[in-house]
């Protein structure tokens, strides 16, 4: 009997040429697995199905796991306004890792003694996949052609002629990647430090010219309304903020991070709802939670972020932070005011039950009958004892 | 012999109701003192101090602290990317202690007896003042009138009326608090949570339509060229890149934040130099750092950011962060490009000969050279020992 | 009718003085409370309600807080394994802010308009009262009269003498501060930087001295089983390691820190059972968590421990903290065997079913089958690769 | 003509089966490389010298590191307080890292092209070895005999017989690593959770019985003094206080901790005078820094550590980490008193010119002078303002 191999399948030439080479060259018989977070319409997911089969797989699987990329990862970059080095929602980071763990825990559950995915020696992706394979289907053997045999584009193209698969294999000027939580656009502006993508390389192209005015609805940390409409999952509320922001140009920029392997790496993104959910409810945020809350969620949410980034989302800890974050969300609760403009968007103003700036108190100046300037000249003295002592033994 | 006061002052209604209050009710020699941190042109520099010899004032002293504003304070803020709650630049905050300071110093210097500030008893400034004074002036009393007397601002009119200074006080729709790390704007709408300024609110009005492309030169982390100026003092190119960037309206946000007594406050700001060089500044370092060297530059900054804001920028901490952050811009030099647009700017991308991007190594696929799949397989699988033993004693 | 005034009473000198001062000088319905947070006795207890009832108090509660004290503050400080600067348990700072938020309680439950506490000027505890009591029952005056009237000791006894009050008051060379998580001791020698306590100063004398090996048992990260025994509630088991490690002199220690008014101070304190508990604990977490989930715990706890030293227990975050902290408890479970000997103990080793060192992998050498000297050698190059690269750069 | 490689030597079976190997199977010329840290005599080095050239290397070089050892990494870890989970002062972790940079420094400037270590794929020295080799010398190749051959103990012995090299290798019961900042002791009961070394496996026996009462000067954080004896380098110092309290086995312990490549490994050590200096070292900044730089000291600090002992010492991170702590030492001078007694020390107390709790304010009382308790009374106030705010919004 011929072993069974989980291939994590995009449809794209790399996994095209993993499916024969599993299949023929190794004579595995191959299960394909397409993991929607939220990237692929229902015509894009029948295509990658029928091409799967096309190429010889013994069963293909579309899991459709975007609720689950919310509820088990979004949310909690929400929650703590997430963006890597102050740019970067994490738009592929975060889908990637759910998509080896959809396919790993599908491995684990047919029995499969191999895993495979088609990433290259070169990126993230390969982390991702080994670590999550590796963790969670231990006894899987790993198997990754496109890194090992090092095959050149025109290589595998050749290989899949040769094995009757003779289609145009279009190379698109720029790589794409789609998700729920933004789409990244890679090319040859990216691959120095100093280009730009033009503008016909964005995905979305700008339609919208007249500036509109939105409020986003957050119950508990979390979207539930746009611009009026009341959505039971967050999930509906991404996508409609997407559609209205999306035709701004809202939320493009260019990141430099590092990757796990320790290089460089640039990309550009284009996240219209990300960006503007992230600071809306940072703006709600610093209405409803007190200092140092912020200053806690900052340094997990960070770190959360990093980790998610570079593979390690299985590790214990990343549990444990989304608990403290979670916790930390009971209030945040309110409206937030945004208005949408041509590439940019602004956050103007927010309404909160459970705001610390409330008026219940009277206003700003009544607030001030809860202290007296003799209050702060006693709060100011004792706050500088210790440097006033350092001083004075400093100078002695 | 009378004592001897110092006085900050400002010009304004109520450093003007403290000048004849401690000159005349308290009997006292009341040295002014205008401490200039890039705010004030040289003709209300000059009326400033017209002001107060006419008020009565024994000596008035304009301090030009510009330069040690940006070598003592506003030089760090660039090397850690400064933004309190990643948004609002410290402008007002940072200023504030500096003019403290001085005036303190100024105090000892002259043996005063006395100093004293207009502050009332609502915000942030009472406790910068009171702080710096007492840990650089301890022995001196702190008279803070305007936070003691609670006068309205109809009394402090009618008292100065009565003293003979008749003049028209004229109440600005906008408090408007301007230096060379960006301009603050309160009023109407900052005092609740859900409004947001007017456009004729802003000081800068915008003019300039067309996109522009400039670049910033950074030289050991300090901006010392702007659009193909060069500057000996940084100080002229922040003057230079507020002078190009302002009229697109860049840089405008309103913060809220927790104030150093407790409550909530929000606070429009204009601060086009100082969002596009902490852009510009950080896409650099995100080039020539290394992972830890950024991590630990946001942990440090943050909380000096924090420290400033909350008037503690005297305690010894502050110099031990600032001495790290200086460690780390030995290689922070090279150009920006940034394309300014009306509302808005987008960092193009950068060059550097620090840049760990660099294509000395050869080009992104090359690098690859340095390491193999099976390389990458290995790291990947030590990365995920731990938390593979961790599954499988869980599930055992 | 007369003002009802909630007065927090230790049975002292101090404490008495505020109730005749409050009751005849003021006019006052007095409320004495007594907050038991398993510092006392019960003939203590009944003591010190007498000594209430005779000075003069409307009534007197003795609140019976060990158990709520132990689960809602001393869980997490294990959990966290807290101790000060790597040194202090936190055993007064916690347990008074306990007291202060008990009586606060009892002042809003019966409708008092008036809250006092008999803490002088010169330290810590009249910060966390004064906090405790303005957040509980912002509405109620906080009187202080110890702090105040700054009367001396002789004058307080005078004062009590002439109302009637004629007894010994007891001057004890050393002030001791007994509760459920340690012992505090000041005198003398801890009033300056180079003094140290004398053996006769500690509370417990050591009378043990044959080392002796227990074992504490852990259930989620608390202790429910100390040398063979089994207890239902960890507070149970607090007390028996107490009892078993005092008498060898272990948990003693001078601690000096930053009081929450600015200044250093120094005390000394005698916690058998805090330390033992917090390294046994510590040990077993070692063996059970993750690296990062150890890092985290750190950074969290220090904090904790931090802002409950400063009487800001209430601050949500740390409801946000506890919560983490909980979370993280899970696989805190096992065995830690512990030898204590005169003045010091050791922690010999522990046994968990989570332990990530466990055999059920077989031999440490075998553990080595999971990857081969190859993929180290990846790893280690994939983990130099950004420094490598760097150094390139930097040198070329 | 024969390469050159570079041996890091140890005289031990594994490295001389490598000398053997390299330049017999391999061909190679061997340079072999005794790095003294401060753990070998000079008879010991003698000898090491002399096996190498007797089992044929090229040339021998004994390395005198100690100085640049204490210089570039002790002091830092000692300006740190640095205890690996508060517990380990990462002896071995230190010194091996140096012994692998001094290694590649040497490959380099003796132009080699290739560079060897002995150790096994089951620890952490593997990875210390290979990243500093491939950092420092990047060109040179890595061979590492031991990890890639997996040979037994015996098939080594066996192979050096063949080879003529026929001693007795001697197989001690516990495994001894001795360097300047401790000794780290291996065997039966490391390798499992819950076994103690027993008492003859301590490298240092206890001679010593009857307490004693020594002071250790320190000079901006660094130990100059030693028991009335002043040295004018650290290294010396060090060395004397070893001699003094190692007889007491002051300083032992069991550290369980992440190892570098995931599992969880177990270590005794002997570190009498980093215990004893860290301790004396902390207590004394408590005395003379401020709240916010012990705070932050401890997050470089500890982060440090961890750096340190996986192997990215090289990371610039560490350089400007080393000045932020350096920075933060100016005032850390002064005697600290410590108690040595059998198997344990005591702080005793400190004294220097820069205690904050310095006594030129006069005593504890008079401070009070500074502040009344209005001021702390409006401190409380104030400092309680956010969290009252949040109580009644949140139950309103």
């Amino acid at each position: 009997m011929s072993q069974k191999v989980v291939l994590a399948f995009s449809g794209g030439l790399d996994t095209s040429f993993c499916v024969k080479y599993l299949s023929e060259d190794r004579g595995m018989e191959v299960y394909s697995v397409l993991v929607d977070t939220g990237g692929f319409s229902d015509a894009e997911l029948k295509a990658i199905e029928e091409r799967a089969y096309s190429l010889g797989v013994k069963k293909h699987v579309t899991m459709a796991k975007t609720d689950d990329y919310y509820q088990q990862c979004l949310k909690f970059l929400v929650y703590g306004n997430v963006l890597k080095n102050n740019t970067y929602p994490l738009s592929v980071s975060a889908e990637r890792i759910f998509q080896a763990i959809a396919a790993a825990e599908y491995a684990r559950e047919i029995g499969a003694s191999a895993i495979a995915h088609g990433s290259t020696g070169a990126g993230n992706d390969q982390v991702r996949f080994d670590m999550a394979f590796r963790i969670i289907a231990p006894d899987a053997e790993i198997i990754t052609p496109i890194r090992d045999l090092r095959l050149s584009r025109e290589a595998e193209i050749e290989y899949l002629k040769a094995k009757g698969v003779d289609q145009e294999w279009h190379k698109a000027a720029y790589s794409i990647n789609k998700g729920l939580w933004g789409t990244s656009v890679g090319g040859r502006e990216t691959l120095t430090s100093n280009g730009y993508l033009p503008e016909a390389a964005w995905p979305t192209q700008v339609t919208e010219t007249e500036p509109k005015t939105i409020t986003l609805d957050f119950e508990k940390g979390e979207l539930v309304g746009v611009a009026g409409e009341t959505f039971g999952n967050p999930v509906d509320a991404i996508r409609k903020l997407t559609a209205l922001a999306g035709p701004y140009g809202i939320g493009r920029d260019i990141h430099v991070g590092d990757t796990i392997i320790g290089i460089k790496g640039r990309v550009g993104f284009e996240a219209p709802a990300p960006l503007i959910i992230i600071k809306a409810h940072h703006t709600l945020e610093k209405h409803v939670l007190t200092k140092w809350q912020m200053y806690w969620k900052d340094q997990m949410a960070n770190w959360y972020g990093t980790m998610l980034h570079e593979g390690q989302f299985m590790d214990p800890v990343m549990r444990n932070i989304e608990t403290f974050l979670s916790d930390t969300q009971n209030h945040v609760t309110g409206k937030v005011h945004v208005q949408l403009a041509p590439y940019r968007f602004t956050v103007l103003g927010i309404e909160s039950a459970y705001d610390l700036m409330s008026s219940v108190f009277g206003s700003y100046g009544e607030m001030n009958n809860a202290w007296t300037g003799d209050d702060v000249r006693g709060f100011s003295k004792v706050m500088s004892n210790q440097v006033m002592i350092y001083e004075k033994i400093k100078n002695q």
